[in-house]
């Protein structure tokens, strides 16, 4: 028994990862967003139980996937996009960690690049743009030192990263991590209070990615099954 | 002759898009970065002719490609994570299209969400973030009024967010886009100036992300070939 939060990617059936698609077809159970491409829910197998997510509130998704796992099934949750990214997918992996069912995140493409690429625009260009905002059209305006802040290829220069966060408005104490190797075996992850992430991350690695934000702390209740039994 | 810009994902090669893993394993020239994964340049055929990108310049890879693709060869660039997020793909692209050599953008999982989610860290969660900002170690501050803006589900509120980002700093002429339907074949794109935008998309409809920033006019130089012959 194990659910897997699987991102569909941004509408193209192609831009599902091969992991993804790999799952899709060995579930006995998919639970599947109305976005999600219906090429991507005709890859299961005949015998799979079918489940749309439309119609059923996110805390019956959260009791529908506990209970589908409980079963003994092979579930995918197959959500649009990429899980994580105004995907609800934290929720959905907190209501399973709570219930102690065992689950994987599997990424997606999400439509934050991928759809302006489709469209012939980069985020990001040399000498045009080197940061991005991104936002939620239902969501309330920014607060300066709010919101998530990811910064790329930021560990050589952290110091001055974490201290002009800390400048701009960020409170010392907000939580952030540095990710070396994210999603390989050799994963790394350092967690800090944003004024000590500089001295934590000492020794760490490139290619690592720099996260700030309350979000970080969602992790020790996503992982909490696997953070009770070692020590980071 | 096709040049495929393929991302490769943020590390794990079960993070490729099963797309990207159909022309790297039919491709007949792979240009690859140094981080992509090995077992993914293992899922080429073995007559095909590998070069790595390392310790050639970003012209001489414009040129590689181009020639290669000149020759008649089918050519994949795989990158890592996705070629428009810090990737440079965008020059690669600019480069092929100004050469008039055919060329296809295959969007990765960027590590922007992929490694977070590694680590057991949602980008936003509902009550705890809604809104991102991506930056780059590297590259100097930022400034109100630049970089690149997007929003997710941004349409119903469109008049609004347009209005805000002038309020805070946007020239009311900066370029901006709304793709509706991205990566699917009903796909819509507008493009129009800021103070235009929410006119401009009426009758648009959802799913649809909005792009806001100079990136945007780069889609002229990006889709010339394509552009050439339609209005819009």
């Amino acid at each position: 028994m194990t659910v897997s939060l699987v991102g569909a990617g941004p509408g193209d059936p192609g831009l599902i990862t091969a992991r993804g698609l790999e799952l899709v077809r060995s579930c006995d159970a998919l639970v599947y967003d109305r976005l999600v491409a219906p090429e991507l829910v005709a890859e299961a197998s005949p015998e799979v139980l079918l489940v749309p997510r439309e119609g059923l509130t996110q805390g019956e998704v959260d009791r529908l996937l506990v209970t589908l796992a409980r079963d003994g099934l092979e579930v995918v949750r197959l959500k649009g996009g990429d899980p994580f990214v105004f995907g609800r997918g934290g929720e959905e992996a907190i209501a399973l960690a709570e219930a102690g069912v065992p689950f994987e995140v599997v990424p997606g493409v999400s439509s934050l690049a991928a759809v302006p690429a489709a469209a012939g625009i980069p985020l990001t260009h040399r000498g045009v743009s080197s940061h991005v905002r991104v936002l939620s059209g239902h969501s309330a305006e920014d607060a300066p030192g709010s919101g998530t802040v990811v910064v790329f290829m930021g560990l050589q220069t952290i110091a001055r990263v974490c201290a002009n966060l800390v400048a701009e408005g960020f409170d010392a104490a907000t939580p952030a991590a540095v990710v070396s190797n994210g999603t390989l075996p050799a994963q790394e992850v350092v967690v800090a209070e944003l004024g000590e992430l500089a001295n934590a991350a000492q020794g760490l690695r490139s290619p690592a990615l720099v996260v700030v934000g309350e979000v970080v702390a969602l992790r020790e209740r996503i992982l909490a099954p696997l953070l009770q039994h070692c020590t980071s």
